[in-house]
């Protein structure tokens, strides 16, 4: 992939994989991290009962979930090493009904940054025969040096999904 | 609870609690719904493993999830029998990071309307001796005329799960 | 210009350029309507003094006010003829501070409605080799029939300075 | 003014309103500078031709002006000596068209922090016999150790307003 983007660290899809596996909470909602690239990612989510809400569509917090972890990873491919990123806010709109087999979360970086981090994250159904907007979204992330992306000590290790 | 509202439909908090049972994804999560009142609705999300991100804290999109939810009910509190509510869109800042024992998401509507409705919904740190704000967001609503809260019928019955 | 849109109303542009005349706002700030097209528009303001804050900036709130301005007669390029359009909401990132010779703010409708229009709006720092992204903000509008862009009556003719 | 904050600099009230002062665009609107306390600003924008939209409304831009300075000043109360603060992003709703012959715009510090701060910043329609909200947001704001408040050398001394 192509970009405008120089890492500051060559690790950083590794990085950003290894903290992806670590997360319960994206895999508990079964979201599949794509492609890493830099200031770039893309997070896919499948459709599924468990997911929708009360008129058959995927859930918005489902969506804003694959938003949120794709922007703050293509935020974090573009941090130096050993340095952590956190969501400070992000506003999003709902464009479409998320019907469909999929949506796919693209996050890309507007703005790199020392501290803050701006990224445009963008959702589509997927599946179909042309992709379609289903979200857009514009988030800030802050660099957190130290932050590790280890999951800390006390996190029983048996007990990471369902 | 006394409130600046008057409800268009007496039936608001049966409504709003039929439509939440009828929701998989917020059960998936394990949300419950705490109070429901005009222009007011208190979502609960305890926490738990599956909820996490990869530091340790309850994830930022299960957060959006029940402040997304929180919202949407409070806004459908004030609308007319057989409306439904869809989030047009929000915004967020996380202010602190979700420890603790579970996550109260408390929507209030700020300015409510015949199409849109503007919403405030705080989630707050609860289970410890003080409650500390974690996130705060506005959000903007739209009123459905027709729109069932009945999932569809090609929706499996018996699938809703947990 | 070519355009995925269709407007509804052949004359739209003249109609933004009408009503971008008549507001007595944006010409006491200076700005110029640039390009209109369908879903887009375009505005320029140029940099002076009584447009800053105490760093010698360009404001944020007159950045603010041309992103407004941009999003607003894009949305307009598309609704219906005596349709008028309100901003509902937006939400902006500033990612760099304005200096330069004039700003250009863009607006390009991502998602249009019979009811609402999302637009995204970015602000760039112009007059220099290569222009640079100075804030990007996502607006929703809503579209009310009937609404003249006439200025009321009671509004004095002669008074709208600079 | 009772408040939960303790500035960090006493000479907070003065530092501001010579901030204030030193900013040629809030001149140019008319803006005043009402009350400054720990965690809050208050600023006041009189109704006059020049602000107005198409439509004889004072203009979502200057609206937008008010709520982002009274959001700033608000976390600039809270702030080290010689330390600025700059905008990073806001969102707002507009609730209600700006009729009336002022608006009070009002922030208040939702979490301060050494490098970011939240503030809720809410405008009202001022001059009638009850306020009204009129719009409503949300806004981030950085510290910047050692950016001064004042002007730069080469902003002209004499050109400050109109």
């Amino acid at each position: 992939m192509s970009s405008e983007f120089e890492p500051r660290d060559k690790q950083f899809a590794r990085r950003v994989r290894a903290s992806f596996a670590a997360q319960p909470y994206v895999n508990f909602l079964g979201a599949e991290l794509a492609t890493v690239g830099p200031g770039y990612c893309e997070i896919r989510l499948r459709q599924r009962q468990a997911l929708r809400q009360q008129h058959g569509y995927i859930h918005g917090g489902a969506i804003a979930s694959i938003l949120d972890s794709a922007a703050g990873y293509a935020a974090m491919t573009l941090v130096p090493p050993r340095t952590g990123v956190l969501t400070v806010e992000y506003k999003l709109n709902f464009v479409r009904p998320a019907r469909g087999a999929a949506i796919v979360a693209r996050g890309r970086v507007v703005k790199p940054g020392r501290t803050l981090t701006v990224v445009q994250a963008d959702a589509f159904l997927s599946g179909e025969s042309k992709e379609e907007l289903c979200a857009t979204s514009i988030q800030t992330l802050i660099a957190i040096p130290g932050l590790s992306e280890r999951a800390p000590a006390r996190r029983p290790r048996n007990s990471t999904r369902r």
